[in-house]
């Protein structure tokens, strides 16, 4: 059966996207506003993160007792986070409970509470979320890598700093929520058992009059790349390092994805094989692919013992090396069928299928099915992914090692 | 549309189980087999971990790269682990792939090739797996308390101890496999796009003369319950606690699962709102069922800061405690809402549907349907709860702490 989408753009610049999916009793809503980390002002990084806190306590006519218990008497299993360039809100329920669960999102949207008594306990939990980083290195390494290899402040460390949330008060947070959370580049996406039509007049009625402001543009600099090494006395040396990859929309999108599951999409990955399996030297080792808006990267992590810390670094920057030399042809074909069943599995899966519509209208500013991506995948040969690789080569890497001692990460500076 | 479910017992002891969801192209399945981490012989503890690893190395006529290279070719999304009573094997793919994955599996479970050259990276994965937990102190409390709290060895850490991973030997961890690497309760479920009759038909013939060996009953000892402090250097203080609870098939289960809702599930349980939100105490707090055959427990956990580590811990308590003191009706709702609202998120996932098939079988010796535990969800009043809860208050906790300094437990202690 064909899949079914649908898309509504309102005139104060939200959009609103849909697909109905027939067989499944849950719905998922992603509202995103613009209002991500990247905008906190200087001196307020962390803004974002207590904000997307702060507006669940307390909104329209609901303290936060009430709002709380409003969204759980429905079933509604949500969540918040502040990300780089948006705040994230999602939730997943029983189809029938989507139109009361998106009035509630309309009030912590457009008319959270703030008060001064709720906001000491939100700004708490945001410097314990960084303060918590201290006992996870592997998560701590990989937020100081993208902090070291996008362009400032876009990789920034959500939570913000030490002395930023210290010094945070109510009004600073009130001004992000007052200048960022505008319609303007809001997307609301649902996806499940709903009626479209009864869902955009809903949508409609909640978020139509809400009037636009457009927010003023991320000033960024160039990226500080380089090689970081952070003592400390953990058991294990956790590397990170980053190296240049294509945006979604890119020509070579598809091609980048393969390559990246070619590296370590399952056990038969060549960093599976080559670095664990082989030579049993870390605990764990992969490549993600991640990206921002036009900007993207390749992210790879191991964690391993300190007296192969060294080895594991090499041979690993020498597997991504050795992709562009060749590809097999079955290991090209692993690839595909590999990617196609995450692609069923995500289509099986309502609140995945939520937050792949708002990044696709956001990243591309149109929706892609699930058929026209597995066709994608098919049509991707050997030869366009080692055409990605020479115009992406693994090289000038960002690294960060956390550990008691040292790596020499010379060879990949090349 | 009613759930279609299916057993069928093979003379050897072996049981197939499946549900029917005739809405996804998936297919799951879940094969457990009784040699888990408690059968580990003394002074081989980890055996059952290396052995999961081990046993993906070379099963049938293929080698470890030729079986990964298959399981990847037919988009087989598999994890292997070693729980406390059975090493459990999961793999999703599509409907059409599951039957050359069952192959596969047959292979795995009764011919692995256990080749000295592969022994070595896999004990040195599962080294790595316990280092690692020196570098995550809320999984290794998690861990330990699991350790204080069952009666040995049923709560162990699945990766053994530092020294007897140095010296486990190939000739040990094939001894555990062959012994305890049989159909006398192994359980073979799958969850998906399946063709029972094809699917019991296949797996009769690759499981039917599988010869039945009955493995030793584990013999256990008293659990060492008490207080426990470890100190270490780290940023947050990790505490973790535990009391009893009822297993899976008695008659105060549900109620139980309404307690553990109601403290813990979601943002206006009374943990959430007590400790994390109103004093802004904790990072993270919890409490979360867990079962073992005929024998369970309530595990709570809270990270937090150093200098409110003891009001921490007394408030958490006392909440755990309060709630034998009465329930409100909008709490109740509220739970029953969200338990039921799980059940339909989990119907939708074939990987969690063979789950829980393989252990409804587990624990229970038959299949329950979601209608099912719906109905005994929507059953389960305020008075059920309480009665519950004065069986098994929250008391005669064992609790583990991992920080700079130790707390006061004493309250807890009664």
């Amino acid at each position: 059966m064909p899949e079914q989408f649908f898309i509504h753009e309102l005139p104060n610049g939200m959009t609103l996207v849909g697909q109905h999916m027939p067989n499944v009793s849950s719905a998922a809503m992603t509202l995103i506003v613009p209002a991500g980390a990247s905008h906190d002002a200087p001196q307020a990084e962390g803004s974002a993160a207590v904000a997307a806190e702060w507006c669940l306590r307390g909104a329209g006519g609901r303290d936060t007792h009430q709002l709380h218990d409003a969204l759980d008497a429905l079933g509604a299993r949500h969540s918040e986070s502040a990300q780089s360039e948006h705040i994230h809100f999602t939730s997943a329920q029983l189809g029938r409970n989507l139109a009361d669960v998106l009035a509630i999102y309309a009030d912590i949207a457009r008319r959270p509470q703030l008060q001064e008594s709720t906001f000491a306990p939100c700004r708490d939990l945001v410097s314990q979320d960084l303060a918590s980083l201290e006992d996870e290195p592997a998560h701590k390494c990989n937020v100081l890598l993208r902090e070291k290899f996008y362009p400032h402040p876009l990789g920034r460390c959500v939570y913000g700093r030490e002395e930023s949330l210290r010094e945070m008060t109510p009004e600073r947070v009130r001004r992000h929520v007052r200048a960022l959370f505008t319609p303007v580049g809001a997307i609301l996406a649902v996806a499940g058992n709903i009626a479209w039509e009864a869902f955009r007049n809903l949508a409609e009625r909640h978020f139509g009059n809400w009037q636009a402001r457009r927010p003023k543009p991320v000033k960024t600099r160039k990226a500080e790349g380089g090689s970081t090494h952070i003592k400390k006395d953990s058991a294990q040396v956790h590397i990170a390092m980053a190296h240049r990859s294509v945006p979604i929309g890119d020509g070579h999108y598809y091609p980048a994805r393969m390559a990246e599951c070619i590296l370590s999409g399952g056990m038969s990955s060549r960093l599976f094989t080559e670095v664990r399996e082989k030579r049993g030297l870390v605990y764990h080792v992969s490549t993600h692919y991640g990206s921002l808006k036009g900007l993207a990267g390749m992210f790879t992590y191991a964690g391993t013992r300190p007296e192969v810390a060294q080895e594991t670094f090499d041979v690993t920057v020498r597997e991504l090396r050795r992709l562009s030399e060749g590809i097999e042809p079955d290991e090209l074909a692993r690839a595909r069928t590999q990617l196609k069943s995450s692609l069923i599995m995500q289509g099986q899966s309502t609140i995945a299928r939520a937050d792949a519509l708002a990044g696709d209208w956001y990243h591309l500013g149109r929706l892609r099915s699930l058929a026209e991506m597995s066709e994608a995948i098919d049509n991707v040969t050997a030869e366009h992914v080692l055409a990605y690789l020479r115009g992406y080569p693994a090289g000038d890497f960002t690294t960060l090692v956390i550990g008691p001692e040292p790596i020499n990460t010379g060879a990949a500076e090349r």
